[in-house]
């Protein structure tokens, strides 16, 4: 059994920021030498998340105004007592997830035709991490 | 350090359908010949989900009516602009997952007493995949 | 390849409770003697939670709030048919999801600084387990 660990760094520009990852995955697994097993795509911070799906500008512009509605932006949320003002973030966090896990079949990620994976930055301009641990033979 | 990889595929009557994969899944697992690890059960779609719940009709009746709530369909996603009219699946897939881990012990699924594994099928009516990776001793 | 399982249990005061169960996981990390690879943490139960968020008090009061909006308390789900009262339970497990997958590295759960692992209990008030299941070298 192989194990191989890498992180990456992102430090994004805007607030918010739906970054297609799927490349910097896909070369990651290629390096590894697994060509069967599971690589884990995993947010280390509680205000980003980590999914699979389209590469459409029109949907992620959707997915960002969803989320809005359903975990809006507040002045009052009661974590604000601590200083901090992005308690949606957390909540748009637990509501894509912050991790998957893409299966690697033939060293390459057995993803679906339509399938990317998305780091989705909900609050940013600082220095943040994503691990990605391929398991596998 | 074993893994074995299989697909299973899907073409819906309605455009949504619950189905209950879990009698595959656990096939799927007995037939590895692992009898210790994880199966990896993941749409390879981007308007399908994987979850575990409970198999009670009414339940899932209330599930497909939250999710309507909570990701409606809606003539104007911006995604539409592509052609496509299922910007709704894909908001639903995002919020209950494409995919779970299902531990497997002694060669069957561990899962509690009422977990069962759900294909949710938001964009159906058509050929669909997913998934099964095992991986183990 | 090694794989190491065990069972949390919990039978919570309140119907709905937060539980930060990280070190619980860490210490069994540590007992597992695996330095590198992947730790399950699946809630065996239809109506609970696991997830990776902030150990803040008022970010928590949030999270339920905000759990309640999405996924409210009726009295008239379907579910209830059959002699339930937990439907939300159900809609909120699926919304928080019921597992996280956490990487190992160097013997020790590889989360961010401010990740911790929570065990979210939305029907209570009786005996529920996880499980834990490690898998790596």
């Amino acid at each position: 059994m192989k194990s191989v660990t890498e992180y990456l760094w992102f430090n994004t520009k805007q607030h918010r920021e739906f970054i297609n990852i799927t490349d910097r995955v896909e070369d990651f697994v290629s390096r590894s030498d697994i060509t069967d097993g599971f690589v884990l795509v995993s947010a280390m911070h509680i205000t980003a998340g980590v999914y699979v799906n389209d590469a459409e500008t029109g949907l992620i512009a959707d997915i960002e105004e969803w989320l809005e509605q359903l975990a809006p932006y507040r002045p009052d949320y009661r974590h604000h007592a601590t200083g901090e003002s992005n308690g949606d973030a957390h909540l748009k966090s637990l509501l894509v997830h912050h991790e998957v896990i893409v299966p690697i079949t033939d060293g390459k990620l057995d993803l679906g035709q339509w399938q990317q994976v998305y780091y989705a930055e909900f609050d940013g301009q600082r220095r943040k991490r994503v691990i990605l641990k391929a398991l596998g033979k």
